[in-house]
């Protein structure tokens, strides 16, 4: 079973958005076993969608659009599926019902256009929405099928699970399973990290199953991601379990994590662990720690809080920092500890460094000082110079910071 | 002049990554007036990224390919430039003198896979690295090109300005100029954007340039974009200004921005233009208001930074709001107030709501309070019910809270 996806929109040829619905799309079919082995970009032109449905349809079983399907002149996607199909768009009272339902309920005007979303090419089946007004469709074309989803991610998502994956599992009757394994990695490169596995690399390549991949995913780290196909969900695990080891072995003190867990994720878990509260204080970093630390449900537990000291005044007068230069590790551990002290948390970690794009304090962009402060009063520093520009630069920096707290963590009993 | 864009990479197709890279290169594209119809994806599979290319040539001029040209196993894109060219790989001394000496001077070891980036298809342009390891590649086949650059987007971002695009302009001769506007817009929904410009659409479709199109951006608002074609530089300028006022005349009280303003950097020019400073309490969004406006360079001028109150206790105890429920706007006021105080800022701005999954203060999930503090003690707040799960309620709560700002900001004398 083969599965192709088409984005439908100019703004994504033009890069005023960044597709990132084919990319969700392929992770969920990836994992029930279903190939996808092309995915295009196609601008708002009728004959242009067409044509790239066509040809995404020609090597698969099945195609997914996504877009195309809102209210406005420029939504083409319905349009051009009745042509593939070869029927007429129909009027669909139960939709136009919905729609006016939907706005009515949430007290909102409804511009007459939302009803261009209750036409459906006749002989589609449809997706009903459950958060918007498009509806999705299921469209038979031959022996094949095509699949219409809203662009809006959120509306996607839902139809996608649903409704598009059962009915794609039905048709590839029994699918093999594929199921991958990544484990997240902070402080080696791609290259090394490809050196230190090269002894099971070419086992995998005679093998072909499973397979391995790198992944350099910004403050995400670096990902090793493990693929494997199997008859059953049991021989996929076992076959994992086993190549999970012999990649551990060659790397457990890069590995912070796997699948989803992030580095400010493993941190919050090792903290709650040791009943210990967060305090942070960032400068660089203006809030980027601490936005990613929030990003994840019952954060509260365990985060108190922060102090954004991105002016020095507020280094010296909030956080108790000593007037002087503020990119060092000396000033890192005063904010630490101000920001423990501040915000009555167990730990506190503090960041400060030059972003660019001017130097400051005679340190060069990209330098990174890292404070820390443990409950009974101990501190810690580190110094590092990251690469990048502005944004990689932070981004560097959170996950930076935080691997540092990580490994003192790990050394701390529970 | 047409060039499509190929992404290679299996992590593209399996979505843990997103292809981030093709869109830039469309953006890149556009701006100089060369059209990309078709952009693909595909994974790190020899037969098929030659497939690839070759379907992305078929109907263009040149095709430009990001990502596989790494030291790793699954790094292709050389092989594949190679076989469709028909000549051998050739190893280039230079490359490698280059790529050993900049190891050597960041005192960093070298895996020797890294010196596989010296391979080079015979009778390829070489685009020398400023930034990176993998140098790009300019490829003739026939009477059309083929150009690759590394998937790391500086690198390639850094290839495109300073390699590919001259190539291309050159080749394309007088290329006709398309130029966009974008106007940045917050406060109403896409449809009724569109309901409002009914009037000149209809107008614009008969004329077919310039192009208008809407596109949803979360925290960036929703863009409305204008593109013209036209000989000249000057003749766009004037279309592009012409359309620029219809359009305003429209939506003007909706419009914060244009192109690369956003919402962040609007309300600090109007802070600054008054000699204001701002410090701002977060809640809800723990981080992610401070997070953007730092990543506008300068902003220090004006931005003093912010207290992360995450939990009730920090609230009370540094802010000094009154205990009891703090999802209110009475808290956000005294949030406000307390962030004024406490980082001897102008302004105070505060945002306190429920991202969720749980309701707080028997307040729903998607309840955000803004509250802001004027020097001369005046306060204001605000109360909104925002859509979406919880990544989506933080970011709406950023621009939301930002454009309340700003709405009391424009009623200032400067």
């Amino acid at each position: 079973m083969k599965c192709n996806v088409v984005a439908v929109g100019t703004e994504l040829l033009l890069g005023q958005i960044v597709d990132t619905n084919s990319s969700y799309i392929g992770e969920q079919l990836a994992a029930v076993g279903i190939g996808s082995h092309l995915q295009l970009k196609v601008g708002d032109n009728l004959a242009r969608v067409v044509a790239a449905i066509r040809l995404a349809l020609e090597d698969a079983d099945a195609v997914i659009i996504c877009g195309g399907l809102g209210p406005t002149h420029d939504d083409l996607t319905r349009d051009a599926l009745a042509e593939i199909m070869g029927v007429p768009l129909e009027h669909n009272d139960h939709i136009a019902q919905l729609i006016t339902n939907l706005f009515a309920t949430r007290n909102r005007y409804m511009a007459p256009n939302n009803l261009n979303q209750a036409q459906v090419p006749r002989g589609a089946t449809i997706i009903e929405q459950t958060r918007g007004t498009a509806p999705g469709l299921m469209c038979p074309v031959g022996n094949k099928v095509m699949y219409a989803m809203p662009g809006v991610p959120h509306e996607m998502y839902d139809m996608m699970s649903r409704a598009v994956l059962p009915d794609l599992l039905e048709r590839s009757g029994e699918a093999s399973v594929i199921k991958s394994l990544v484990l997240r990695t902070w402080g080696e490169s791609e290259s090394a990290l490809n050196e230190r596995l090269d002894p099971i690399i070419d086992e995998l390549e005679t093998l072909g199953n499973p397979t391995l991949a790198f992944l350099a995913s910004g403050w995400e780290g670096i990902k090793v991601r493990l693929t494997v196909k199997a008859a059953t969900d049991t021989e996929a695990d076992a076959l994992l379990s086993t190549w999970e080891h012999k990649v551990r072995a060659l790397t457990d003190d890069l590995v912070f994590g796997t699948n989803t867990d992030t580095m400010e994720s493993v941190v919050l878990k090792l903290l709650e662990q040791r009943g210990w509260t967060l305090g942070i204080a960032e400068s660089v970093t203006g809030g980027l720690v601490g936005g990613r630390i929030t990003s994840i449900p019952g954060a509260s537990r365990t985060f108190r809080g922060g102090i954004i000291s991105y002016t020095s005044e507020v280094k010296f007068d909030v956080l108790g920092v000593d007037r002087g230069p503020v990119v060092s590790e000396q000033a890192a551990i005063q904010m630490a500890v101000g920001a423990q002290r501040t915000l009555n948390a167990s730990v506190g970690l503090a960041l400060t460094g030059v972003a660019g794009p001017d130097e400051q304090d005679g340190q060069p962009v990209g330098t990174l000082c890292v404070g820390i402060a443990f409950p009974d009063g101990r501190t810690f520093s580190s110094i590092s110079q990251l690469p990048g520009q502005r944004d990689q630069m932070r981004q560097f920096s959170v996950i930076n910071a935080l691997s540092f707290l990580r490994k003192l963590l790990l050394a701390e009993p529970r």
